[in-house]
């Protein structure tokens, strides 16, 4: 069957959310929003761009940072309301420079920061 | 700092998004929301619940079908706005009876289907 992106299931605000996860370490990068026109231009740049909620903007990913990611393969799951985006991280994927942004462990009842700002 | 769960960002439903990935594998499993009490009873039982946002209910994922995620770790994003439960499924995490969601691979403009059922 041919991917039409019109066919997923998007929100009110016509957004579907995305899972960012490094192709090779299988670690959970990041966690974005993207509307039918942000998955056209992943698909046609293979770099992936969101659209950003706080700014309402397309958010091409890195595009001033570098830190941009490669995709490698897009999938969808079984309630199509949903998307997996396998990618090719340059350096850090999380604004606090950060690999991933999920640093944060719940441990004990206590948040521990498990990760340093990668040095550049 | 003590883990509060009043203090993640909500949405205006007052769910949070959830992604569960295999504790072992790395492999994405499913994604889902949260509201705080299922949360709390998460990490109370070390068992997870979502929120069932078609039902709206609470949902101990596996009660009925057996395929219960024990939680094996918490994770919080930098947003404070998505979780990463790290987790021991107990065979298909999918209502399809597939072990992840995210079978549906987009390949040179086509889903391709990439898992079978598993065998009970």
């Amino acid at each position: 069957m041919s991917f039409d992106p019109s066919t997923l299931k998007f929100n009110a605000q016509g957004l579907i959310p995305a899972i960012a996860q490094d192709h090779i370490s299988g670690e959970v990068l990041m966690f974005a929003w993207m509307n039918t026109e942000a998955i056209a231009r992943t698909l046609a740049t293979r770099q992936v761009t969101y659209w950003s909620r706080s700014r309402q903007a397309f958010w091409a990913k890195g595009k001033t940072s570098g830190h941009v990611q490669k995709l490698v393969e897009l999938r969808i799951d079984c309630d199509r309301d949903c998307l997996l985006l396998r990618v090719d991280q340059a350096g850090p994927a999380c604004h606090t420079l950060r690999r991933s942004c999920f640093y944060t462990v719940v441990r004990d009842g206590d948040e521990v920061i498990t990760a340093d700002p990668m040095l550049s």
